[in-house]
């Protein structure tokens, strides 16, 4: 019953078995093997179009080198106010691109066109003072648990345009809502205007595989050194590659992740059927919100089951009761229904 | 016939098969995970003390956040000027720390304490203007495949202490400088005086495992936001200490490191024993760098064999003729005897 | 009719003639003059205490380098959502310290506890992953004219205390609110809790003396390497140093801060007799607030009156008609009753 | 007798003359005023082309700020070993440009050109793990009392444009530089292919006045953003523009740069004719370098001198001997014949 977070999982066999097989091999270091080269062409055909890629150690190294490659001086991202970028990397894009994070508020971990603008609006190019506008960041799938719509993406990006700013994607979940949407990567990003994207796998079933993706080859001609200097280039890259290698095979990435939305579902349905517990709010990927009785919540962690409490949103103060609390769940790619029904056992 | 750097190797079965058996579970990401925790108490009995351990992504993260780590505005560190700091990290060790590092001359790769001590002479503490020491760093092994002796070493220490500097060391190839001295990793360290320590472990049958180690804990006490502001705090954390665990098991990591010598001893031998190839300069771990005809390296080289290439320091114009090169032969856990063999038949 | 900010005034007669005397005179560079050297021990009178006193040369400086003084990896700082450091410094605390700013609401420009308290909570020092709180920034007088009580400082301090957080003070008109509370410098800042203060000059008659001021002169051991690596140290130091001397002489600064406070006052009952103005909110130090008829305003501005638009905070907007606007007005020691009174027949 | 540094002196009568009557007028602040406008006016003619000018507060910054202004990641600047951007700003340009210094040697403080290439070629543009040339800084006059002759400009600059890097002379002596050369500031700058230029007032009779010139305007389009955050913009900007106005009406400026050099050569002079003391190297700017008897400093120490022993370069070590000491003399401005004289006299 590990609900906690889809990294706690481990990593799929499928993955282990191509590193056990590169394991035994001599080749070029720093990301130069043939290895490294024939993943790069991978993104190229997975994204149909020219890509760069560009390996990192975790995906806050992916979101923040991403930002630290359209850095200015005086600059200012916009990104959700719940966004991984703000709360959960200690200010290492901060760090990394000299720029400041701005929140901006929206329903459902998602930023409110209009709510973005109007922050823009404070931001222009000539602020010398208050700083100027250099980036927009979205999470797809957010924080949350919901996904940003195709139409949804591109009204975002429709505004990073008018402002001439650079789009970035945090795709630490972007299997999962590729699932959620039904659509391509293609269709998710470049043509919806996304312009660089953090793509995760470590979250799906890789042990550790985030890259770095540049729709415009021409963008991402300072990321070598950027990673470098940010001790993010891996000797052994083509352990990462490797990992990519067999996760996108056959689709596998898909599988695992349509198997996490599944396990989400199931969660979902089981609590919407039981009488204890309700969601918070509508999700459509791999992680759920519920609000459930602490007597419940006691319970269901007594059984052993793991998942997080989760800071209650302003707006849900009389939603939830002093007797209830907000608890999130996470599925992944490893959560087997068994720990599902067991899990909904336990808390109901 | 792979020898261009100990990190072209794969990863050594045990490893693999221990990682193998992580992937399966379920635990807490971000290091807190029951593994990591001991691991982490493995690490006190290697160096027989408490210590302090901070798994990182590579060797450069490794040695820039330790040196964040004893950051002081306007600070500078001394290192070998050869040091990989200076020469192979793409300033990550000043970007990180904000402190500049001051090359220090030596043979064969080792701070000479008199260039060390006029050197540091030149940073007193109240230098506001021309900045003031603030860190010493040693290479164990060394770049050029030297190791420094247990003396040695203290007498760096002697000198950081005197001046009240940290001293660390970077232990890229910690493994074979502790067999090419056959002592112990307290001896080697806390015991002569290092505080700080980048042990590594990839380039000696890991495939990513590199940990700075503290021996003071007290020192370590602000690593925790430095490294996760540096994007160096691995989610899945758990499998680099799963990597560590296999590394350290039976003293796997010794007997891999002593491999390595061997090949480079072989290789020396084999050298020794040509008439068309000398060494450049002694070495005693697993680097050996051979001065050979442009013709016979090229032969090799066709032949398939891998190397590099090395810069001629200034002080061997005249003993490297026109028709010479220098180059560099790194062995690995994964280097054979039949390789070696091959290699001497193939630049013979 | 200059009324857009006091630092559009000029230099003080006293202040010039005291620069006059001190340019035809050699002295040591740097900051080590005796001029230099006896203008700290005037900030210990002045202070009641023994202080630590650096010039820098503007008042962003002051605050970013207090900051950085403070700084701790991971670290937040707490300030009010429209403090000079979030709105008006382009990022340089951010810059200087490597942390971040958090905004704290409240009313008439002041933080307020509860709300700092809450904010504060989400920041507790072992939360690696979100950031820890290290300090706390107050601005007074604040940027919308407000002062904080004697008790308003120490509520703040006492919730820094509680955090262990080091509280700044941004003094940029601190002699303005100083005569707005009829208090002396020392109850003010460090009887209040105040650890670091920007105490600035340039906006009361000097053309050019910012100083960072710590109560514990401890806490400044790190500020002159802090200072000097941010190009901040002035060669000819001692022409700050003659600024303030000339500043601090017989009560100048306080007369000069009197007098700017007092066209303030000036300003507003001009303000309330007339008809077609009012006080946005109530101000006490040189700062007015006003809501006029955009008839009005253009009026005024077309007669050469020099003020500025202020953006309208959005609890405001039932406040003022479409046909008004916000308007900003400022005095300094070289406003005039003249000018006051020509400005109120220009916008009446 | 000061002959400690030129930074030592006052500021001249007709500068302090422009400052007071610039202090009773209110302008706008933050360099928008007519008088900012019109000074950024007169560069454009000193230089016979469009310039981009803008006002900092002290070389430190003018220099790290340019070089800050064509940073590139993992980028590396190379300038002589005794430049004062190595030697005494305590890694200013470091910190603000986030590149290395690479020191080059030569004679009499000027790079050697084969010096300069033999260093570049060790920094390619693909080199991700050493870092890339990013750009070239040289001072003029040079921190040992030479002048790079035109000629040695254009030769460096020539290598510079070569490795299509950006060039930077450090002015902080220009007037100086220029009288020794007898020529334009047009043909000492980018007619030779300089870039942009740190153009130093305050060591040659204004206070504080220090500007950085571009001479592409389009190189400098993030200056005035990256001067605001690191804290450099004056709010009573036009004090500096005041000043500089002063300093160029009539060719101030150049009279007293020629008063400088000329008190030097007196000095020179006087020391060739008198027994005990030598020079230590040609000087042409406003700097003599010279050997002298320990008791002959001492003695004119005693009798109030003031000058500053020098850092002994290694070549020197068998030119002076034990009884000997090299010590720096500065003149500038405000020095007089009879200073000189008294000091020839307390030195005999």
């Amino acid at each position: 019953m590990f609900f906690a977070s889809d990294n706690w999982a481990g990593a799929h066999p499928a993955i282990n078995e191509r590193l056990m097989r590169e394991s035994t091999r001599f080749a070029a270091a720093y990301g130069t093997s043939e290895l490294d080269r024939s993943i790069e062409r991978r993104f190229n055909d997975l994204f149909e179009r020219e890509v760069a890629v560009f390996f990192v150690a975790t995906g806050t190294a992916a979101n923040s080198l991403a930002l630290a490659s359209v850095e200015r001086p005086g600059g200012v991202v916009f990104a959700h106010t719940e966004a991984h970028v703000i709360e959960d990397e200690c200010g290492a894009p901060d760090f990394f691109s000299g720029m400041r994070m701005i929140p901006v508020d929206g329903g459902e971990g998602k930023m409110n066109p209009l709510n973005l603008k109007a922050r823009m609006a404070r931001y222009p190019q000539d602020a010398v003072h208050h700083g100027r506008a250099a980036a927009i960041t979205l999470t797809q799938a957010t924080e949350v648990g919901s996904i940003y719509s195709l139409d949804e993406i591109k009204a975002i990006s429709s505004i990073a345009k008018a402002g001439s700013l650079p789009l970035h994607m945090d795709g630490a979940r972007f299997a999962n809502a590729l699932i959620g949407l039904d659509t391509t990567p293609a269709e998710m990003t470049w043509k919806r205007g996304v312009d660089i994207l953090s793509f995760g796998g470590t979250k799906n079933g890789c042990w550790c595989a985030e890259a770095i993706v540049f729709f415009d080859p021409d963008m991402a001609k300072e990321l070598p050194f950027i990673r470098k200097r940010t001790a993010q280039l891996f000797s052994k890259s083509r352990f990462i590659a490797a990992q990519f290698e067999a996760y996108l095979n056959d689709g596998l990435w898909l599988e695992l992740a349509a198997h996490a939305n599944a396990m989400a579902d199931r969660l979902r349905e089981g609590l919407r059927a039981s009488n204890s517990a309700r969601q918070a709010w509508p999700t459509q990927s791999n992680e759920v919100f519920a609000i459930v009785p602490k007597s419940s919540a006691k319970a269901a962690a007594d059984k052993g089951a793991k998942f997080y409490d989760w800071l209650q949103p302003s707006n849900m103060q009389d939603t939830v009761s002093d007797d209830e609390t907000l608890i999130r769940l996470v599925t992944s790619f490893a959560t087997t229904a068994d720990d599902v029904d067991a899990f909904l056992d336990a808390i109901a």
